[in-house]
């Protein structure tokens, strides 16, 4: 058998290289198979290129940098001037189409972009609404989402400039409203799933209302929580000490996975 | 010219889809040329396959999902039981090497790992030494990281389980110790960066010494702060009313970059 990368991987290790990379534009995608049978593997690939690479040192682990590893999403509370109706969306696509359930207006980040600017732009795109980002409630992190890739999802709370007109994405969105906070935080569907529930309550602490009765933390603390519709958990992480306990209800210490809505948690300060 | 995608494309059409995606593996690397020149473009690849995609309708925007567009690190501050000393490493390789600056265990989130488990697996693996993580003390988010993608940098509180022995990783890390706070916390090196800055900032509200001392809040806060130690700026999202005031400087309302240290920052609270 020949020896790996053949006659160019020999000239590597004399030079003392240990890994190769190999950038192919798609307009050179005949150089792929080549590259494949000569131990190059895949290693990410964007619309126009693939980067391939070639491990030298067989027999010692690789140490090139692994590809890019989680998609992140937002979603943004909206309050109407008055605080008391939330803008919401009904989505054309997805497992909510036809449901009638109400949610946040949600979406991916761009490539570069800010979470704040990603939030403020998914709203303007899907209600045609313009609000400005003041802080994140909460964000979520997840496994085995799209591509088997992992999933973080920030939950930011926005301000709203201009109430008074609706205009929703003709593609994705099949319904836009301000709903009234009782009806919205009152699905069922989202009831039924322990992540759900603590971030509707967290959603909650954030209302004009509720202002100042929320106990204060000096940290992000970590829940894991069931999903509820379908198995399997996630960590949310926010900085409700009291949601903390009420959901993943372990004080500092304590070991193993609770009985209760809640699996893990991390504790709430020094 | 033929139409995209040729007879399949044709057929594809006819079935009303929108577009195709291609899971081609290593093995099959040979008809990867065979599918650009049928029209399709990369989309994203694993070690062991690359996916590419055929958008059919042409002249309406792509709505097929984007491939994963960050990575993600964490990092950990780990004090020693009698909380004097940090736990601190200085890295065989990257930007600090040879330079004697200390830092915290850091390194990048496996596929499908948690945060906390993460900080708790790179302060083993790079120091020896077991602890718990406890919870997030701030995060990072900025971009044109490794292969254009983004980064979110997540440090993590970690409570000692034991500081008795200290076995660094022999491939990674050039020294490990237990450092002085007042002498990590002082280098030069990170003050000079207003993120850094705050960062440390930060990490002294997280000693025993400082417990009670933070002024708390109930959002997760934004900062945009100055990198520093070379162009551009980095969005800080953390917990504390008072370094957000310092560090950011403006306060809700304003508009505008601020001419100090800040960049802009999020509100405080609702």
């Amino acid at each position: 058998m020949a020896p790996r990368g053949g006659k160019l991987g020999r000239t590597w290790r004399l030079q003392h290289r240990r890994g190769i990379w190999l950038k192919l534009p798609l307009a050179l995608a005949s150089h792929v198979p080549v590259a494949a049978s000569s131990g190059f593997v895949f290693h990410h690939a964007e619309q126009d290129y693939v980067m391939m690479t070639h491990w030298l040192e067989e027999g010692k682990p690789c140490t090139l940098p692994p590809g890019p590893t989680h998609q992140v999403g937002v979603g943004a509370l909206v309050l109407d001037k008055g605080g008391k109706n939330i803008l919401a969306v009904q989505e054309k696509s997805g497992p909510l189409r036809g449901t009638g359930v109400w949610k946040m207006p949600t979406g991916l980040l761009d490539v570069g972009e800010d979470i704040g600017a990603g939030a403020e732009r998914e709203v303007k795109e899907e209600t045609g609404v313009s609000a400005r980002f003041k802080h994140l409630i909460a964000f979520r992190h997840a496994h085995a989402f799209a591509f088997g890739k992992s999933d973080l999802f920030f939950l930011a709370r926005l301000e709203v400039e201009d109430d008074s007109s609706l205009q929703p994405c003709p593609h994705e969105i099949a319904a836009c409203d301000w709903v009234p906070l009782s009806l919205f935080l009152s699905q069922p569907r989202f009831l039924a799933s322990p992540l759900y529930a603590c971030v509707y309550d967290l959603c909650r602490d954030a209302l004009p209302e509720n202002e100042g009765k929320a106990r204060p933390v000096t940290a992000i603390m970590g829940t894991q929580l069931k999903l509820g519709f379908k198995p399997g958990a996630a960590w949310l992480y926010h900085t409700s000490e009291w949601h903390h306990k009420k959901h993943g209800g372990k004080s500092e210490g304590e070991d193993g996975l609770e009985e209760g809505k809640g699996l893990g948690t991390t504790s709430g300060g020094d």
